[in-house]
Formats: C-alpha cells, sequence, structure tokens
C-alpha cells in the first residue's frame, strides 16, 4: 500500500510504501512535468524555460490512482499526471555516494582476469544482427574495451567499424592514420622498445574519447597490443594509498604536444577526473606527452611524484594487463578516457601495418542506447 | 645578484634573488630535463617514463652560469643545464587559487559593454594574412566569440572558415545541419518567440567546442543573434550568492537528447564546471534538454532549483547581452563551452537561412600558440 503525504506548505511530497519514504519537491516535479504545454510531444525537448514557472510553485493536491500520480500544482492551479515507474527510477532522495572514485554501476573494471572471457565479436555478425551489435558495444560500455575479428583485409576498412556507432573525430593527424612499422634485426633493439601503456592525446582537450586499432598486416613475432583499465589501476591505487588517489584527482597536470605537424596543443587536466561528486570519469597518462607540471603546491609535489610514480608502476604490472595479438582484419576499440594501450616489443623480423582512427563514446552509447529500447520493445 | 641554495638532503633547490625564494624539487627538475636522452629533439615528446628515473634522485650539486643553471643529479651522477627563464616560467612555489571559478588571465569576461568593441574581422583578412588571423582566433581565445563578416554568400561557405583553425566535428546532425526559417504573418506568434540563450549539446559528452552559425538568407526583420558570456554569469551568480554558485558546480545535472533521429543521447556533468583547482572551465545551460535532476540530495534541492533559476534570471538579464544582425556571408563562432547563444524574435515576414556546424577549441588555441609563435620568431 502506498500512501501520498503533502507536507504543510506544499513544498515537497512523500510517497510511502510503507517500508520506504521518498519525497519530491513541488519545483521538480512541475519542472519534469510531461504534459504537452511543457515538453515537445515530438522530440521530449521542453517547451518552457524555469523562468516560465512560478518560484512560488507548491503542491495543492496529490492523488494516486493506479499506477499514477495526479498532481495539482498552485498558483497555477495545473494537474499533471506522474507514472510511479517513472517517478521511483528518477528519486533523488537517497544518501550520496561519498567515496571519491566511484563508477556507475554500469562499468565494471578489470585486471588481467578478463584474458578469460576476452569481449569481442565478429565483424559480420555486428554488421548485419542488431542484438549482435547491441551486446559488442555493451561489451565496450562495461569494459572500455572490445575487439572485432574476421573483418575485411582493406585499406579503411576501420572506416566502416567506426560507421556501425559513429562519426570519425578528425584532428591534425587526419581521418585516420597510418601506424606502419618494418622490424629487421639490425634495428630490433629499438623497435624492440614497445610502448608504455598509455592514453592517447591527452594534451587534446576534449580528448578522442574512443580510438580503434585495426590490423591490416602483421608478419613480425611479437609487437602484441595489450591494454590496462586505468579504472582498476586508479582503484587500486585509492586502495593501496588514498592520498595518493587524492593528490592525482585534485591537482591539474599539463600535457603538450608540440611535434614537427605545425601543432601546439596543450591541456590542462588532472591525471585521474572525478566529477564533482566523485565519480570515476576519465585517467590520462601519458609519459611521452607529460609536460612541466606547474600547479600542484610545492608542499604537495613530493607526494604528487610519489603517486605519479606509484600509478606507472600499477601500469606496468603484468597483473594488470591484458594482451592479445591481432592478425589482419581484426581490430581493437578502447575508451580512450579510460582504457590505455601499448605495444609490445618484437622478437623477429617482418612488417606491421596498422590504421587508427578517434571517435567519440557518445554517439556509441546513444546506438547502445537506442538498440537496447528497440530489444525491449520488441520483447513487449 | 641570483643564489642557489641546497636543501640538506638534496631533495630540493632555492632560487633567490634577493626578494623572492623559488623552490624546484629534485625529481621534478630531473623529470623535466631536456637533454637528448630524456626528450626528443625532434618533438619534445619525453623518451622515459618516471619508472625510468630513481626514486631518490637527489640534487648532489647546483651551479649557476650566467642564464643557465647547471644541476648534478645524484644516484645518476647525471648533468643537466636548464634555461633560468624557463624554470621561472614553470614555478610552481607559489600560493594557490583560493577562490572557486577563477579564470585564466587571457580569459576576458564580458557583458553588454562588449557591444562597443565587438571583435570581429574580415574573411578576406583572416584567410591571407596571418596576423589577421592571429588577432581574430586570439579575440575568441580571450571572449569565447567573434563574429567574421564579407566572407562567400555559397553553401559551405562555413567549411572554409573551419579550415582557418581546425576540423568539423561530425555529430548525428550530420558535417553541418540547416537553420532554415520561413517567417509569414500568419504564424509569426510561433516563430517570434525566439530561443532562450544556451549552450548548444549539453547532452553530448564531450560537447562541442566551438560553433560556426554562417548566414546565406537573412530577409526577415529581427532574428538577431545574441550571446551571453556564461563565465560572467557564472562570476555574477557567485558575487550574488556563493553558495548558489558552489552548488551549480558541486552536483551534475542530466541532460538528454531523444529525439526522431534515432539517437537517445545523455550526459550527467555539473551547469557550471570547475577543474579540481576551481578554474571555471565550463558552463552547460540548456533549458530545452535538461533531463530530471536526479543526483542533488533532497536536503539541497530546493538551493539548487533557486540558483538554477538565478542563473536563468542573470542569462536573460539584457544588460548581459550583446546582439547583432548577420547579414548574408558573415558568421559568428563562439567557445560552446563558455558562451550562451540564441536567436531573437521576428517582427516581419521573409526567410532567414543559416549553416551551422560544430568544431572544436583545442586545434583553434593550438593554431593560435602556432602563429603567435612564428610571430615572435619573426621579430626577433
Amino acid at each position: 500500500m502506498l500512501d501520498c503525504i503533502l507536507n504543510k506548505d506544499g513544498t515537497y511530497l512523500t510517497l510511502d510504501d510503507g517500508k520506504t519514504k521518498t519525497r519530491f519537491h513541488a519545483i521538480w516535479l512541475r519542472d519534469n512535468a510531461w504534459d504537452a504545454a511543457t515538453r515537445s510531444a515530438d522530440n521530449g525537448q521542453r517547451l518552457i524555460a524555469l523562468g516560465d514557472i512560478p518560484a512560488e510553485t507548491s503542491v495543492s493536491a496529490a492523488t494516486l490512482v493506479g499506477d499514477t500520480l495526479r498532481v495539482t500544482f498552485a498558483p497555477e492551479d495545473k494537474s499533471v499526471d506522474y507514472a510511479l515507474s517513472w517517478l521511483l527510477e528518477n528519486a533523488y532522495d537517497r544518501p550520496a555516494n561519498t567515496q571519491a572514485g566511484w563508477t556507475k554501476p554500469s562499468v565494471e573494471t578489470w585486471d588481467n582476469d578478463l584474458m578469460s572471457h576476452l569481449p569481442v565479436a565478429s565483424f559480420d555478425a555486428v554488421s548485419s544482427d542488431p542484438a549482435a551489435l547491441q551486446r559488442w558495444l555493451g561489451q565496450i560500455a562495461r569494459y572500455g574495451f572490445a575487439k572485432l575479428t574476421n573483418g575485411p583485409i582493406e585499406e579503411l576498412a576501420l572506416m566502416r567499424v567506426v560507421k556501425l556507432f559513429g562519426y570519425v573525430r578528425e584532428t591534425n593527424y587526419g581521418r585516420h592514420f597510418e601506424v606502419r612499422t618494418e622490424v629487421n634485426p639490425t634495428n630490433l633493439a629499438y623497435t624492440g622498445l614497445g610502448l608504455q601503456a598509455h592514453t592517447d592525446n591527452p594534451y587534446r582537450d576534449p580528448v578522442p574519447t574512443v580510438q580503434v586499432l585495426y590490423c591490416l598486416e602483421s608478419s613480425a613475432a611479437g609487437g602484441e597490443n595489450m591494454v590496462v583499465d586505468g579504472f582498476r589501476v586508479a582503484e587500486r591505487l585509492r586502495a593501496e594509498n588514498e592520498e595518493w588517489f587524492n593528490v592525482l584527482a585534485r591537482y591539474c597536470a599539463n600535457f603538450e604536444y608540440a611535434g614537427s605537424d605545425d601543432v601546439i596543443l596543450q591541456s590542462r587536466r588532472p591525471m585521474i577526473e572525478l566529477a564533482p561528486d566523485g565519480e570515476l570519469i576519465g585517467v590520462r597518462f601519458n609519459n611521452r606527452s607529460t609536460a612541466a607540471i606547474t600547479d600542484v603546491p610545492f608542499d604537495e609535489m613530493a607526494t604528487y611524484y610519489a603517486a605519479y610514480r606509484r600509478m606507472g608502476e600499477i601500469i606496468d604490472d603484468p597483473a594488470m594487463e591484458v594482451s592479445f595479438r591481432l592478425e589482419p582484419g581484426e581490430c581493437f576499440l578502447v575508451d580512450n578516457r579510460r582504457v590505455l594501450h601499448a605495444r609490445k616489443g618484437y622478437s623477429g623480423a617482418g612488417k606491421r601495418w596498422f590504421q587508427g582512427c578517434y571517435a567519440d563514446m557518445d554517439s556509441l552509447n546513444s546506438k547502445l542506447a537506442v538498440l537496447e529500447t528497440e530489444h525491449l520493445a520488441a520483447a513487449e
């Protein structure tokens, strides 16, 4: 049995199911009305501004009829119906997250254990079957990373991958970039070096939120790709030393790329990025393009460097790493705000040709949400 | 007379010019060495990781020779030269900004007084004269907004504007979008409504950081464009009521667009965005696409709504507004993280045809930095 109780001056109402009391403010309810005068029936966009709603709005009456709450607002004397399910889904009367670095329930952090169930799909399946595409995009949303196999072995095939969910983010590196390496025994020492795991382009703001790396040729032994979950790295750092986690989140680093391409790209952002309420929303880590860090107070700089060093050690720990070899026609995607990637060293001669490009997570998440909605609608 | 003093264990050194003492940690100096083994002479990228530098690094000797500080590090027994000018430019031994909502010295906030000196340039000048382009991009960096006049009156001319500094950000709306309005006396009431000033696409994450709106036809009376500096709005809100400023910065709003274009775009970001050290870096304000706000605690929601309402009132205050009419061949750009834009109502019949597109501030700032560097080099 659900009760609905108004407070004395009607500034909020309380839904009480006997176990839980959930309060909603009058102004919040009025602002979120879904009647045709408030919201467009076509696209859900709000047709009025907050200034069109009286500041002194209160609830003059509220009645439960089945699954609907009918609310009458004063002074407008306007009645609006709310689905109870919508109200409970959007309830805000709950304790706040207090642990800095929390993640959404839809995010699952990982380490080397992900090797046993690599997120992967086949190009044909995701191209032809919306359910397969939904599963694959869901993996990227959950893990920040997935492989795609059995794709075409042809130049610019990566554009067909991006078209599955979004749009290329063009940069000074072009709409796509070439990663070609010729490995011969005389320069193995150099090419064998590998690269420390990093996020791409931290000197760009906004950073590209998706990177695609597509293999077209891979005859050299070694040169595996590896990925590390930056969110798990941040969680582990926090577990080891909360002050180290906090110092990397509290102060901005500087990143710079001023290469030979006629660009001077600079950004000032933290290595661990939190939303204002503590949600972990990004990691930036790139030894090559970290510029002088100038916004950490002198008294905190030694702690900052200890934290930065430890973050790098955790990233380099093989227990954190998922590695895989890409064959021609295979690619992988990372959420570049979260997952670091690297190339391992080579152990033999041969050629390696990859094409890469950037895109954005917002359109990927949108495509996923559309597929989920269609799937639900079809199931009903 | 400049002195250089080491502390007892060599973990930092102090530059003392008799008035100011500026300290630098050994690990910071070592990490920022510019010798050929640490940094690529080609592109300035760091060749080593922090883990390649001993954690116990200290300064064993430091000598001033003219404008150079020569530092010897233990245990590596490695000597590195630093230009004193570089050290003082990158000094971090200074009091932190304590006022939430500070802005960089290169940012100048404005209100209606900007009408007397509108940032504007001519298309021909910025297309042919690097100094004119530098001035114009500098205005956009400083004010978050500028006009461009005397451009070609032809479809997709806006792409030539974007090419001056960067790359189009393609979205579900395409590489560009059409804004066509036919105003006739029978529906003036509707089209005459205008739009509340807003930032574009707050439901996208990352938001497009530049918007270009290019006029191709404008025969209707009225329909002026107007812009409002969201940074000045935030500053004014803070001056009026600091708690209102803080509540909009501390909690995330939700934004959503689930229109008919097969998209469900959602974001969770604050209306006033601060870097972790309080720099004001973004404003999101859009009555049409603000979704139910669900991450403000119950006890703060009434304050949040009061703050949100006041922010809208400040935005609507004519004293904040810069308005102008665009003729065919004219366009304006906004930094969409900062400057709100709107269209005013019409007062007569006619046609209006604009093309719009998105791009990003990072490449614009890069182009500006390259031009400034070339200009300095030419002057030397």
